[in-house]
């Protein structure tokens, strides 16, 4: 995503302390403290525009999301989209770096890890930074309870490819995959920004569901 | 498949036992003696008219080939093929029904199983016919050796999706999947008649290598 220098950012951030939480790291292993309930939680990393999100925590109620974005030029956006919304109860943003999960998460914190339009770093020298990397499974996996899941879209052929390998290799349990996502017509899609434009243009959207497998 | 009635079928088969094994149980086990070495063994389940089967034992004189048909009409145009390509001394067919594979083959004589434009039985009534249904994925294991492989092709975008959670399901490894075969130009590709007719029209062809899981 194009990052545009918008100066007025961190004072918007820093102004709504009660969207994107300032000291997550208060949090580990006690999230249900920041939402005041046991319900799961399900973290999206890399955010971006929040829309998914923000349509997610509308739609599941009984269901507790955080959004993970870095760039305070991207995450602001996201922070306009949760307050037009009226800054639902069970949704809250962090502005970290996905590959500090651990900083903020402990092990069972998290039932669910979205990934959606991720970076693809097509570069073999990058493919330690793609979200769907060894690297970060193992990091998944270890703020995640057992059997926790994946979900994960992208328009992106190589990176889709590359991940279903990878989860395999990793010992995960693919437990849905959908080629052409709009073709099957999802009544429960919440669309990200991008997945809009993109699937507006007809080129397909890949989609799986994978789960950890406990070793126990 | 449209099957045609091809009346001089029976006798052409007939004719021809050098090249479809009139008793395919008698090499059980044994089939380095049909082949006169201890070359491994691919074989194709659904073989069609040939052209993948004939193609691969002619670049590939290192390995033996059997091509599976059980259809009179059909497997006479791959008979065509095979005598037209001068009989390769590594191939061979069989007309007998893939469901039936334990009959002929044991454990450990075959190496890798290849499964090409395999009919979809989209009906979730006929999902066990689908040749990469867990009852197929049983028997291919019951006669590959430790670790073999599966290589499928499809141009079908329902029965990869269903192939890739079946194969995971099962405990199998995913080593390779391309979701655009000819997109990324694989210089050893060697097309079946379907795959030719097909991708012509910019279709994409998916396409999968898996791997069983010893359990020793």
């Amino acid at each position: 995503m194009r990052l545009r220098n918008k100066p007025w950012a961190e004072e918007f951030i820093n102004s709504h302390p009660e969207i994107i939480i300032p000291t997550p790291e208060n949090y580990k292993g006690k999230w249900n403290e920041a939402f005041g309930n046991n319900n799961p939680l399900h973290i999206e990393v890399g955010t971006g525009k929040g829309q998914f999100v923000t349509g997610m925590a509308q739609a599941n109620p009984e269901i507790n999301y955080i959004g993970i974005e870095l760039y305070d030029s991207v995450i602001v956006s996201a922070l306009e989209k949760v307050i037009a919304a009226n800054t639902p109860p069970n949704l809250r943003l962090l502005k970290v770096n996905g590959a500090d999960l651990a900083k903020y998460f402990t092990k069972n914190d998290v039932s669910r890890v979205y990934l959606n339009f991720s970076d693809p770093w097509p570069k073999t020298r990058h493919a330690k930074r793609r979200l769907t990397h060894e690297g970060f499974l193992k990091l998944y996996e270890s703020i995640l309870i057992d059997n926790g899941e994946i979900h994960f879209k992208t328009d992106n052929r190589g990176l889709f490819e590359f991940s279903l390998i990878s989860m395999s290799e990793y010992g995960m349990l693919l437990k849905f995959v959908s080629l052409n996502l709009h073709a099957d017509e999802p009544k429960d899609n919440i669309m990200t920004e991008y997945e809009e434009k993109f699937s507006a243009k007809g080129q397909p959207i890949y989609r799986l569901e994978s789960q950890f497998i406990s070793k126990a």
